[in-house]
This record gives structure tokens, sequence and C-alpha cells, in this order.
């Protein structure tokens, strides 16, 4: 597997100058990755792309290489394939499609037992390819590379894929795969493989089928990292669409919910949900039941109150420590409660000490911070507090609702940039903290 | 009610220089306004407020006042509005809080009296003030103006008006009013206001607790328009956060959601939900059931059909005839059936042959169009292409899912611009096309 996340040395077949295609948008990826890693295009077409120079077969590289990655016309893969061989690359990844999802399972079958006789561990094919931000490779045609981050995301959608790391503006990702047809490396041996990954502490996977249904739930259940998992295909129509899509036989997803249960995974019903649940595990501890609500806006504190209640989270009492350090530092609030309503003209040190009064409090063991953005509120000194007290108070989680557009936006980059999570939404924000108890 | 959205004068008692006051805040927003609307600012303490001479009462200005807003402490509000009388305002906004909600009823009584003899219309007071996009007015404390549309979106929380127009970048506002304690005009007024108003098409409510529910109910029941609501202050915690925060019985919840139910209104569960509701009632027409789904990413269009079975949406098959439009437009659709995926490499014209194939079957009602940004998509170049068909077919809604960030966030405005609305996650797009469908 490390030949294939962080090779020395890469060869694209089928590298391309050609606009809209999936071979410039490789060769692009792959120029822009690590300066340390030698990078050749093979492409019997061409002498030149992107200023490259480009070879006629891989077996024509003086270098040794790594990681050959296939994007050619079906019809020609296998004979790409057993040039690798011959080549001795230590991973093959296929982007082409044109196999089993096509009804072409022969093919596929021919390839799988080349790379299995050889020992080549293949990824694919019919899959957009991996990035591995924190090796700075991008191995795919996804638009744009990924920030750095925790969260390894396994998608049988290569096209979800672009979404995700379109959405995920301000979340990192340790690896992302995409695992395509898994003719030969399988979505298990992924997992097995990101079990040890010291840079990942999430895993987020999208899946339309199981290969071996009892086969992910051992692994998973070996597995002591959040494993967060969506489902596609629990419909009728759905079930069609996904077998046209991937191929795969979906099964019925009662039976899905209860194995998921069974393993530890996280069924998310959205791709929001996905990714909310993702950032809240990889950024903040577990913690037990007991939250606190701080706002400056009475109304999203009533309504994250009405959904902690919705979602058996229980919100204690101010404690009487509580409400005299409150009393010492602040004068203007006028209910000490929770949720704690620091009224609409609160300044940054009336939030301060809101803040620092829950997390001192032992029954609350966690945070929503809520913040409006009124004509007084200053959210980037906001942000600023908040991250210094979650620094001071590392075991409390803390997540926040900068409830708001382009007003917000900065303090929410400085939020996540220090990996305190954002939620535009309260219900997003419980449902994520609620994340964060169940899975400890 | 004219004279209070519409005003040929204003004046502000308050008016203020001083940084991050409400003052200040009103001040600002009423001389951006329409430059055929007389601002005037009342303040004994100032001789100039931004630029503008300050008068010390009300009854020193020469001109007729229509609009009277008043944003000074408490104790000093019910002289201010006897001045207001005595000028013969056509109507008051009472920014200031400081009454009912925090147990002065009798303050708050004595005013209403004294507006209700003289028959002077009165918002509020605690209330962050109105806006009125279409007459270019903000009387109101928000920290950004929002753009003009047709929702009429009524809140009983200031601060989450604040939050909501800084949310709706793209959406459009007809009227917004901060109802505040309610003291003379209550939310039904504005209700039966806005029903015959000819620039709202969709009325959205935040609510803690209702004056009179009854009332309300005979009201909704006669408003054609759609009204969209949700109520906080669901769970005991919620209902003693709304009590201090608004002073607002807020009743038990399913007592609501059937009353809701029985007078047509549409009650949703979160402000996401509010804002993805009213903004697709108000810009696309209503439909029966039976959805198209089209899109280049196959995972997306399995979710959204899951999620279409899941709240009972039919997906039709394709018709012959659709088929082989389909078949003389496209070679590469690889599945002609619904979802149709039109896959990853899908150029503008084979989005627009499968948009327009779905549009001509007679039992496909509506569509929803989801967009990943793959290395091929062209983003801008398919929202041109769906706002064209759209006006093509004006009587079926499209709801696109554009789902990324900052690689679709250009077409994305191009669509809501031209009321196509766009959602970032499926579930949202299925959950507001189903709302089209139950309220015709």
């Amino acid at each position: 597997m490390k030949n294939i996340f962080n090779p020395k040395s890469v060869a694209l077949i089928g590298a391309s100058e050609e606009k809209n295609t999936v071979g410039l948008g490789i060769s692009k990826n792959l120029l822009e990755g690590s300066q340390e890693r030698k990078v050749f295009f093979v492409n019997p077409n061409r002498d030149i792309v992107l200023g490259l120079n480009c070879f006629s077969k891989i077996t024509d590289i003086q270098d040794k290489i790594d990681l050959a990655v296939i994007a050619i016309p079906a019809k020609f893969v296998k004979e790409a394939v057993l040039s690798c061989v011959e080549k001795k690359v230590k991973g093959i990844i296929i982007i082409s499609g044109g196999f089993k999802e096509e009804g072409n399972e022969k093919e596929e079958e021919e390839i799988r037992e080349i790379v299995r006789k050889n020992k080549i561990p293949l990824i694919g094919p019919n899959c957009l390819g991996i990035i591995n931000p924190c090796a700075n490779l991008n191995a795919s045609f996804a638009p744009i590379t990924p920030k750095k981050g925790s969260i390894a995301f396994l998608s049988q959608s290569g096209a979800l894929i672009d979404s995700v790391i379109d959405m995920a503006e301000n979340i990192g990702f340790s690896k992302i795969v995409s695992y395509g047809n898994e003719s030969d490396l399988e979505l298990v041996d992924f997992l097995n493989y990101f079990k040890d990954d010291k840079e990942t502490k999430v895993i987020s996977i999208y899946v339309e089928g199981l290969k071996d249904g009892r086969k992910f739930m051992e692994v998973a259940k070996g597995i002591s990292k959040p494993i967060v998992l969506i489902k596609a295909g629990r419909s009728d129509k759905g079930i069609r669409a996904a077998e046209s899509h991937t191929g795969s036989l979906a099964g019925d997803y009662s039976v899905y919910k209860s194995a998921m249960k069974q393993s530890g995974v996280i069924l998310v019903e959205t791709i929001e949900e996905l990714l909310d649940t993702s950032k809240a595990l990889a950024w903040q501890p577990r913690c037990e039941d007991g939250i606190g609500i701080v706002t400056n806006g009475g109304g999203l504190g009533v309504l994250t109150a009405d959904y902690c209640f919705q979602l058996g989270i229980d919100l204690p009492e101010l404690e009487k420590g509580t409400v005299s350090f409150l009393d010492k530092k602040l004068k203007k609030v006028v209910n000490k409660s929770n949720p704690l309503d620091v009224i609409g003209d609160a300044m940054p040190e009336r939030y301060e000490a809101a803040i620092e009064a829950m997390l001192l409090q032992k029954n609350i063991k966690g945070l929503i911070i809520i913040s409006t953005p009124q004509i007084m509120t200053d959210h980037d000194k906001n942000a600023k507090i908040i991250v210094r007290l979650k620094k001071k108070y590392p075991t409390k989680p803390i997540m926040c609702c900068f409830v708001g557009g382009k007003l917000v936006s900065s303090a929410v980059k400085h939020l996540e940039e220090n990996n305190i999570p954002n939620y535009f939404e309260p219900m997003r924000a419980v449902k994520s903290i609620k994340s964060l108890m169940k899975h400890g």
C-alpha cells in the first residue's frame, strides 16, 4: 500500500494535453504534487505533454516505477497492465471504465489474474484514482486537491469525491480513495491499512454495495477509529440505479442497518451528515452526556434546546458556582440558565466569561456556541476567544453555530482551521455533538 | 401599514454615531435607503449625526413625519411616544427592549393605550425593526440589507433575522418584520397585510409563542399564499428559554402541529428547512407527483432516488418517446432510465438533451438536476441551459443540486438569480420539491 499512497515514482499511461480529458486531469494533478516524486508520462502518440517528455511504453522508462496509473480506453488496458508487469511496478491504478460495470466481466477477470499472479496490488478499474494530501500526491482526475487533514474518505462513486472535496473547503483529508470495481484491492483492504495509519483519525465511506458484507463487518469491528458510512441504494429505484452505476447488488437496507450497528459503524443518511459527523469526530474529543449552550440570539438558543431534547441530550442546570462566576464577570446576562443567552449586544468579553463559566462546570461535558451576526457582534474576536479557551480546556468538545454567510465566513474559517467545527444550522451541530457521545 | 412600510419621511429618535450601538445601526440603514424618502434624526445630546443635523425633539421637525422609529432607553420611551402623538406621526416602531419581556408589563400597557387612543399603529417594543427591500427602506439595526424578492419574513426573534438575511445570499425578500412584543400590531395583522401584498408570494414565520392561536389559525386559513412556519419552544428547556427570551408561553407542540396542519400552514423543523422551502415555493410553480432526476454522478442519483422513495415521491419510468428522443440526441448515456445518468464526461449538450427529454414526458411533473464538479463539467454553461429550458417549460418546477463549493458557486448564483433554487444536499432538494406537491 505504501508504494501506492506514497510512491517515489509514478508513471501515467495515457497522459494527455487534450482539453476536458481524464488524461489531462491526472497529468496536471501529478505534476502539482511533491517535487521529490518522479513523474513520467506514457503516450505513444505524443512527444511532449505539459512540457514533459512522453515515453511510448512504460518499459522505455529507465528509472524504477513504484506506481503506474492507467487511463486509456478499456480495450488497451490489458496490454498496458502486461507492460507494467514487465516493468515490475509495485502498484497499479486503473482509472479506465468499461469493465464489469458495463458487463465486461471477462476482461476484468483476465486483468485480475495477471496482477494477482504477479502480486501487484491493483486499485480499480473504473475509478477516479487516489489522493494522499499528507504525501502531496494526487493520482486522480479530481478537479481540485483537498487540504491535508485526518479524515480518510473511501468512495464507490468517483464523482461524489469531486463534490465532497469541493464542499469541504475547511476540511482536510488524510487519504481519498475511489476504489472502483474492487477487482483486486477491496474496501476492506483499505480499512485494514487505515486502521494503523497515523494520519487517519476517522474513516468515512460512501458505499452502494458491499462485496462481502460479513468480511466488512469483521474488519470494521476490529477498528477502534470511528467509521462513518452512507449507504446508497435503499429503495427499489435506488437499487436499480446503483446496479447500473457500479454494478453493485445493493441489498436490503434494514439488514445493512442492523449489521452496521453491530459492527459499531456510524450510519448516516445524507452527504451533509457524512461531512458534519466526520469533522466532529476528527476534530473533537469524545464526551459524555451533558451539554451547555451559549448564544447571543435567544431564538437559536431555544431551537437548539429543542433539538437537544429531541435527540435525548441533557442540558444540565447551572450550578451555584457557575452562577456566581457569571455574577462576578457579567452584569447584563438576564437569565443565568442553560441555554445561556448573552444577549445581542454581547461584546467578546461577555462571550468569554459565559463560555469559561460553562466549561468550568463539571457536569457540562461539551458546548454548543451560537453566534448570530448582530450589529455589535465581533465574530473574529469571538472565534479567537473560542480557539483560546478550547486550548485551555481541551477535553471538552466545542461545536460552533456561527449562523450566517459572508459576515461570519472569516470567523468560521479561523474556527475550522483550528479544528473547531462550525455548522450553519443548529440541528446539524446538535446531531454532530451527539455523535461524540455515542461513539466514545 | 403603508405609512410604516413605505413612509415618505422617517424620524429616528435615538440617532447615534457611537460605535456598536443600535442607534448607529439604524441611522446608517436609514441613510442608505431611497433618496426620495426624507430622513430626520432626533437626539437632544447631538448637533450632528453622520453629517445630518439632529433635532432635540421630533416636534422640532417642520416636515410631516410618516414613521417614527424609537431607539432609546426604556424609561424615556413613553415620553417619546407622546411627542410622536403630538407630531401626528402615522406609525411608530419601538426598537427599545425592557418592557413586558423583562416583567415591565405596566409600562408597555401605558404605551399601548396611548397609541390605541390616538390610532397610531405601533410595531414592537423589543424588536429589530422592519425592512422593505421593495421600497428601499431599512428601518432596523440589521447589519446588512437583503436584496429584493418575494418572501415576507416575520420573526419573533430579531437576531434570527440577522442570521437569515446573511445566510440568504441569493434569496430576496419582499418585507422583513421583527414584530417584537406585539403590544399593538400583532403577527396576524401583518399576515392580513401580506395576504394582498403584490410583492409577497410566500410568508415565512419564526415563532416562539402565538398571542392568540385561534385567531392565527382563522387568518392563516384565509390566506391562499403559502405560509411556512418554524415553531421554537417544543421541549421543557426550550419552552423555558422562550419564556425568558420573548416572554412567550410556548404551548404544547403537538397541539401546534395539528392546528398548523388544519390551517394549511407548512410546519418546518429547522431554519435551513425554512429557507429551503420558502425559496422553492417563492420561485417555482406547484406540481403533481412524478419527478425526473438528471445527474452526471451516479452516486448522488442513487441517493436522490432513495430520498424520493423515502418521501413517497414517484419516479416515472421513461416512456418510449423519451427514450427515442434520447437515442436521437445522445449516444453515450448508458442507461436510459430515471434517474438518468448522463455520466461524468457529460458536456452541456448532453445535459440539455437529457433535461429536455425529461421535460417533454407528460407524467414527469418536475425535475431535480444534479451536477457534481467533475473535470469536464461546465457548470456555468449547464446553469445557462437550465435557465433557458426553464423559460421554455415554465410550468414544470426545476430544482438543482449543483453539489460543491467554490467550483460551482458562480453557476449557483446564476441559477438562483433566475429563481431556480439550488441545494447542496440532495435530500434538501427532494424535501423542497415535495413541498411544491403538498401545497398546490
